[in-house]
């Protein structure tokens, strides 16, 4: 067996898993969202605002959060009130359908309406494992420059929504938007992209706006 | 054959590739400088300032930058006046010693006392990749947070110095130094630290004096 064949097989392995998870939370009414971003984008201060807002408004939220160690971005967004569990992978680059399905089965609670799976901060490998997901979002901060979507062109072709985060640095970092939306343009266009500041608060509610308005069967699982 | 035992015959593939490339670099007098980060963490930016400070003094010095797509790199680098060659790695998480090889050959200038390595932008896969370096650097943005040794922990083991991007914006992003050299003592004690800003030039200068400290054989094949 070759590395390209191994490679497949884990990876369609991996896809079953997914469709299967996806199936179950399609039918429970969850959306799960996968947020996928570079080490130190702010997912973490950003889901920390978007869970606060959503018990703040009674939805039914719960989160899971990956790292490769310690279990310090689960304590911070427990903090939020929500269900929160941290998945530590070991030294693994990106979540997998199972390590998900495994935390899941004994902690969901039912009833649950959105599910945030914080992947780990990686740009690449977790473009190509499918979690079951409804919403594939790429965290992207300012302080990341404007060619970050040319770089790392699989990432941002494998998401439905990028959200622009740390927007209160533009002007100190000298963040060029028109650059960033041409870059993005060149690889994925009619991408949509929400602005926002875990600092600040702007664009959290239209953020969380975006994944109540995804549909749980939104997703083909040919994609 | 397991995944496991796959993985391990590819590391010890490339393991001794490395091996024979450092011992080749080695008996040639080149320092080669293997540098790994989040992507946006400021590398190409700061190897554009060591590498015209390096032409400045008269030091013979090249690189190779390793991105998934685009030349983008290699043309910035290039400015600088050095030698400089692109490797786009197709999707692949990481560069391996026969990537170098198959670009030394064909390309290193005769007589190169600094090679300068910008690897794939990513905090994981790089770690397991021994490329031939004799020294081993993690660029870290102040924009990234103060915990990410604790959260990349495979990453800052495996560096013999860190650098510290994007200084001038310390107070803009509120980054706390003290609790990075905490989370930094915690994983890897004694590690130094440069403070840089392409921005300002601030540490350059002292960051191409380290390059230049390093001795083609400091590195052990064991490690």
């Amino acid at each position: 067996m070759t590395t390209v064949d191994l490679r497949t097989a884990v990876l369609a392995k991996n896809d079953g898993l997914a469709a299967a998870l996806r199936a179950d939370l399609t039918a429970a009414g969850t959306v799960a969202v996968n947020l996928m971003s570079s080490p130190g984008a702010g997912k973490t201060a950003l889901l920390e605002k978007v869970l606060t807002l959503a018990v703040g408004r009674g939805v039914a939220v719960a989160a899971l959060t990956g790292d490769l160690a310690t279990e310090n971005d689960a304590k911070r967004l427990a903090r939020s009130g929500a269900p929160v569990r941290q998945i530590t992978t070991d030294g693994n680059c990106h979540l997998e359908a199972d390590m998900l399905r495994d935390h899941l089965d004994a902690w969901l609670p039912a009833g649950t309406r959105l599910l945030l799976v914080e992947n780990v901060g990686n740009l690449v490998c977790p473009a190509s494992y499918d979690l079951g997901e409804s919403l594939r979002v790429v965290v992207a901060s300012v302080t990341e420059g404007e060619d970050k979507p040319l770089k790392y062109p699989t990432a941002y072709r494998w998401a439905d929504l990028v959200v622009l985060t740390k927007v209160d640095l533009v002007e100190a970092v000298d963040f060029d938007e028109a650059a960033f939306a041409e870059s993005l343009a060149d690889v994925n266009p009619r991408l949509p992209v929400i602005r926002t500041s875990a600092r600040t608060g702007e664009g959290t509610d239209a953020l969380l706006d975006a994944f109540l308005a995804a549909a749980p069967t939104s997703r083909k699982e040919t994609s």
